[in-house]
């Protein structure tokens, strides 16, 4: 089950990850297992054209898994990643992202997740890029 | 043979990207299916801790192989990344990265790609990180 | 929706495949977008300690992304693989192995999928293995 | 600096995992940090039309990371895959293929490296496979 809510990961990103806390990355639901993250939108965030780029995608993978890693292991920022595998599969337009993460391995060392993603307002259609995520565990100050 | 060279290329992303110009990534030099291009140090792309995000590789490895295939196919602007894949190795410490690319294969439709991460002054030391990137090359406009 | 069922799944592998068709994989249920593929128990499969090889669940996840491409455009021989990337979870006991398979996109010129593999006997757990695959649908005789 | 010689990996294949001495990959040199497996043509690798099949590229990707690793680190037999990504360039005709795999990182718990993959009398052409691969390494019986 989780161990941190909500807003006990907000609280964490605030005190911890300035940087992301400033990309107003939200965390809406976590359950057992799979954590729902927003993107705001932002000017940042498009390419030429007013498509989501992929760089803006794969730090929202990346900032979900890791939520989703510290939402079931608590509070532990040393967790780093150590593999990210995204395939993007259609344009995005402006507007909101959503990132549904869930765990496919919560192990001892590593930790591995799916991550899909899609516009806010597209309900449940298909995902407009889709990326599998690796974090290892750091083990009493050990390296990987 | 490339097509374009470092300058070229420079000219094309303040035309077309300004938002990745503005990271200041520089194309050092362009040969015969490779490529390096150097991220400038700054603090956005620092963790906590003081070490080179992930995200920030991933945006390098990303634009690093933009600009191999640009720079031998030609400014085609269109040319979206449809998968990434990348290893963490080790931790990075604050300064210049740069990014080490070359062509795995040039085809009509889809371009791949290897690119090597390390610390500017690192010279030939392993590197801190490594992704195979894959980009789809537009057919008169058509879609993946 | 589906254009082919199991039976004309089994058919064209015995027809175009022999040798996938004497591994004896078995295409179980085919809906709009998924398939399920059981690949049988057998000592070819298994590493020394009797865990499913990693060859074994590799050739598992492309056959059944393969099956479940040519359920939805139908018998075109020809589509590649042209990337898979898997994540090894935990050690698979032996016994049969069934794979769920499901379309992620469906394009023109690429299809992604996505795989979770697990003990036929395992019922909901969390995978033991899980891939992403990508097929490229040739156009005309063209080449990737 | 390796520690075990291509005959001695033999040995330990033979001794260890019949199944794949049985394949009769054959290291070719061991050298630091890289090694070269060649793997003989048969007729079981083949797909109609006569070209090297994906699943039996997969398996050369990965057994020639392990030889690799095994080289350097001495013979943990209980090493095992995590991930592996693999892109397939161009289609191989019949013959002997060689893979050619070095190491990107050999930590205390995880092993990268990847691999190059081309046909036997192709000289210093582009990879028509290439692979990158990680490896959990054993702690004390542990689980990762």
């Amino acid at each position: 089950m989780p161990q941190l809510s909500a807003d006990d990961l907000h609280a964490f990103l605030d005190a911890h990850f300035p940087e992301i806390a400033s990309l107003q990355f939200r965390v809406e639901t976590v359950s057992e297992g799979a954590i729902r993250v927003r993107m705001p939108a932002s000017r940042a965030m498009l390419r030429p054209g007013g498509t989501v780029s992929g760089p803006a995608l794969m730090s929202l993978a990346d900032a979900a898994m890791y939520l989703l890693l510290l939402a079931h292991i608590g509070p532990v920022a040393a967790a780093v990643t150590t593999n990210l595998n995204i395939n993007f599969l259609r344009k995005l337009p402006p507007g909101d992202v959503v990132a549904n993460a869930h765990l496919l391995k919560l192990g001892r060392r590593l930790a591995v997740g799916e991550v899909s993603m899609l516009g806010a307002g597209e309900g449940e259609a298909a995902p407009a890029a889709h990326a599998t995520v690796t974090y290892a565990i750091p083990q009493n100050g050990g390296d990987s």
